[in-house]
């Protein structure tokens, strides 16, 4: 077993108020201020103090903790030490919510009402297992915590009446270990908190790779990879992260599960499906064992330009059902093409919907492959054949190094537009390829026409980043100025200027919520329910489906201690 | 939607006592029952009325239906007419349980005990949802019947203690259309009553294929496909069915689920693969919508040697690995490369254990692939470089085409083995490719020691017809004497004639699935769990998991009424 190094950048601790490394926080440029001032109608947002931005942290009070001395006992004994249950405020504001944009407005403002009564930070299964025993003979909630990346609410428990109010979050980074590679079989056991970087690393150095890169990765960990059913931007050559993951072993108050005799068996259901996307609420996952592949020789990007979405769309659905697939294929629509080739000039058209009779009119779409450099010449010939009979024509490497280069700087750009007063979310569905143009005019016509009749006109902007040979994934960004009283020039209390902007977006949220699943579409591709998508989940997979949901968790965790109201609401809530 | 055409060949009923079409059935050449004789002490069974086989249906007296008429009266109004709820006696005999050696030993001996007290033949989804509402009215058990080709007893409900006793067979021969065809995403709703050859036909017609050619493929049905958990001979070019699969209806005496509204999603828990495998314990599959291909424009077969299995296994790891993977991809070990060589002389060293000695040594592989001329010519090549570089020496494609020709002729040849009163049965098993070398001997091992030290020594064949980047399963035929009265020359009378030889046989079989569980295999690749594996598919999930699926289980079929037994025990078994 491995042991840790937390004095690498990977053992730091995630912004509080914000997204990642604090070190790398950058303003906007003021050029784009100006932009989003001119176009969108941003204004700053109001002084705190003197200055802009987040709260200071020391600033914030929490809540008292709920727990009582004998719980804490307990869990100190449970988890290996009373330094493994933390009650103190920066280690409970560290765990409030996660880093969705609603969450960010709240706890930017001080607001952190979630926040957890505790930190616990077991080291192994059988601590887990008894730190749950506790949970459940103290009727005490319990948030499982990897990376603390959730974009849907999944870290913010919305317990039902009668249901346990207190709660603790139950950070995994102590079990960061890589337990052991079979070299034949191609498989690792790897410990949920090991966060995506130092699995990477760890794994290279026995020359294999795990090939999973989503926009959260510097972040995020490989229980978390799992619990939500992530998706990487190299999808199209490594399947997700459900298709890479060969075995689980889960803690949960009812006891434990160890599935994965195989790759693939005939054996009943699938349950190892039924942990992937349980978001914490069926049981904690204590080991994932996962497909590893060897490290590629070398990788090469490249840049295609379309005449349109949907040209562009056919391309990647001949690659995506006749190949040759690459390792990575993602298509900009027009409005995302023309902001991400940062002129801004361009991005007048994008926001009055001239963006087709732009001079830069056209979508991007960016390659990746991997592979011997013989591989990736004898791939890029075969794809480029096909993407040039239908349409595209290559712009070489330049477009597709700089997709590669800011690959995991988008959330970033998020904390300087709040900053600057815009506000900026994304959101993700997908459908079968027949369904694609109706589920992208859908959701692009429900977010412009809630969001402008709000008074907040939006810059939507769109991409296809996962492709499968009958579907694909479509990725919304939006930005448009903050609603509620922060936009409207109000003179309220930051946090209510916070919670309006908040209940400004969740309007606009739940139309669209709404428009996805009119048109066909899965209410999430890989960022998962949470609480936010928690009613359209229900929606989605029907009365019986819920029920039969709610049936697997009652029996994992009969007292509703786990991640309460996430994924499902709580039985006493109907 | 599809008219059916029951006039054609697909539309016949598969012989009552054995396999197939009985216009293919053939007796066994003389020179291998000869060699039968001399090498495993098989001698001919007792002759019954002057003639050996199975007895005739028409002498075959049903036990009575223990329907009420008003039950009857209420599914035949359930299912659109009286015409559809059928309790003769051939209906009935013709429903009785599957299609492994014990199913079928039982069934030639004339014991129909376990017949289903009628036969139902529901149209629709809708009248499947009427058709359980009724049974679970009148606690009558339901076992759904698609191609009736289980060889794991998924067929046989074992209700426990105060369960219903009475059962009918819901037959979905009527639900046989292709419902719609989606050539932009690739995709087919298909209903679960079709069966495989004709849907492939109604599908090429379109131009497209299902690329799904398990064994039991000309009487298999594709919602036995989807309940089961099959695998193909091409899944490696094409996936399991549960790859196939992206959506279903299922209809549950609490309602209808309808799962897929995208290829993949992170909506939770994948319930698509808790319904794949559930073997009618959960809900009726009414339709199935899959994933197809364009049918390819030629295909290839071809043949390679190996000096040894273990040779040949990591030639098999190195293409499923890093590829060109064809759409089939086999290998037999030493013995079953020697029986297929067809040379009698040879099949003395496979019994004695002098295979690797003999002058005919080594492993057959078999390769498959498909595409255009120029796209096999061009994967062929690379293939057999690999191949090549681990040992392989080429044959030509003449073994290749012999086993295309006859992949799905295996079970005929049962028929005749019986008839000449020797036992046959398959198994299979899967695991990693670091474990394939330790369950192998395993279960070899347990096959030989449990039937030799019986007093009927065997010949136990194995190949590997599925691989994963992984793993890989491994598939056994063991042909041996018939124990028990009847392989002993004892005098009973024919149905304990039978019932030793199934006994005889479970012991054996028993201590294989100990063996394949000790050395960490599934219990099933692609045959299932049935009532035949249940005990060991309890263990393999472990008491968390069994009491899941058990929980699953109660949430859609409270009464316990559907294919009681099958999966799980019954709660009121413990």
């Amino acid at each position: 077993m491995e042991s840790r190094d937390p004095g690498t950048r990977d053992g730091r601790d995630m912004l509080w108020s914000g997204w990642g490394d604090p070190e790398r926080a950058a303003p906007l440029p003021e050029a784009v201020a100006g932009l989003l001032r001119d176009l969108l109608g941003v204004r700053p947002p109001p002084e705190r103090g003197g200055t802009r931005g987040p709260a200071a942290l020391e600033e914030i009070t929490v809540p008292a903790s709920r727990l009582s001395g004998d719980c804490r006992a307990a869990l100190a004994a449970a988890a290996g030490g009373a330094d493994h249950v933390r009650v103190d405020a920066e280690s409970r504001i560290r765990h409030t919510r996660g880093k969705s944009t609603p969450d960010l407005l709240r706890i930017r403002a001080g607001d952190v009402a979630d926040a957890p009564d505790a930190v616990v930070l077991p080291g192994s299964h059988e601590e887990v297992l008894a730190v749950l025993g506790v949970c459940a003979r103290h009727r005490v909630a319990v948030v499982p915590f990897g990376g603390g990346t959730s974009v849907v609410g999944g870290l913010t428990p919305r317990p039902g009446p009668g249901a346990p109010a207190a709660f603790v979050a139950l950070d995994l980074r102590r079990m960061d270990a890589l337990v052991s590679v079979d070299p034949v079989s191609r498989t690792a056991v790897l410990q949920p908190g090991l966060r995506a970087p130092r699995a990477e690393r760890l794994l290279r150095e026995r020359g294999f790779t795990l090939g999973h890169f989503p926009q959260s990765f510097e972040w995020a960990t490989v229980g978390g990879f799992a619990a939500a059913r992530s998706s990487g931007q190299a999808s199209a050559g490594y399947g997700r992260f459900d298709d890479m993951v060969t075995g689980l072993t889960v803690a949960t108050p009812e006891g434990e599960l160890d599935l994965g005799r195989a790759p693939k068996s005939a054996a009943g259901p699938d349950l190892r499906q039924l942990v992937l996307g349980s978001e914490g609420a069926f049981g904690v996952i204590t080991s994932v064992t996962v497909r590893i592949r060897p490290v590629p020789e070398s990788s090469a990007y490249e840049g295609w330009r379309f005449p349109s979405f949907a040209a562009g769309t056919a391309a990647l659905r001949a690659l995506a059902q006749d190949g040759p697939l690459p390792a990575v294929l993602r298509l900009s629509d027009e409005t995302e093409t023309l902001v991400g080739l940062a002129d801004p000039s361009a991005a007048g058209a994008a926001v009055t919907g001239d963006a087709g009779a732009s001079g830069t009119s056209g979508c991007l779409a960016v390659l990746g492959f991997e592979g011997t450099p013989g591989e990736i010449e004898a791939r890029r010939d075969a794809a480029g054949a096909v993407l040039r009979g239908l349409g595209g024509k290559p712009l070489g490497a330049g477009p597709g190094e700089k997709w590669a280069h800011g690959r995991f700087d988008a959330p970033y750009l998020r904390d300087a537009l709040l900053d600057a007063g815009a506000f900026a979310e994304t959101l993700e569905t997908a459908t079968f390829w027949s369904g694609v143009p109706q589920l992208y005019a859908a959701v692009r016509e429900a977010l412009i026409r809630e969001l402008a009749g709000a008074g907040t006109p939006p810059l939507v902007m769109c991409h296809i980043s996962h492709v499968y040979p009958a579907g694909a994934s479509l990725y919304f960004t939006v930005v448009s100025a903050q609603g509620g009283q922060g936009g409207q020039g109000g003179q309220g209390a930051e946090g209510d200027t916070a919670a309006d902007a908040v209940a400004h977006w969740e309007k606009a949220k739940h139309a669209v919520n709404d428009a996805i699943l009119g048109a066909g579409g899965t209410i999430s591709h890989h960022h998962g329910v949470g609480t936010d998508h928690r009613d359209w989940y229900a929606r989605e997979i029907g009365p019986l489906g819920t029920e039969l949901v709610r049936a697997i968790k009652h029996r994992l965790d009969p007292y509703g201690i786990l991640n309460p109201g996430v994924l499902v609401a709580p039985l006493t809530e109907e």
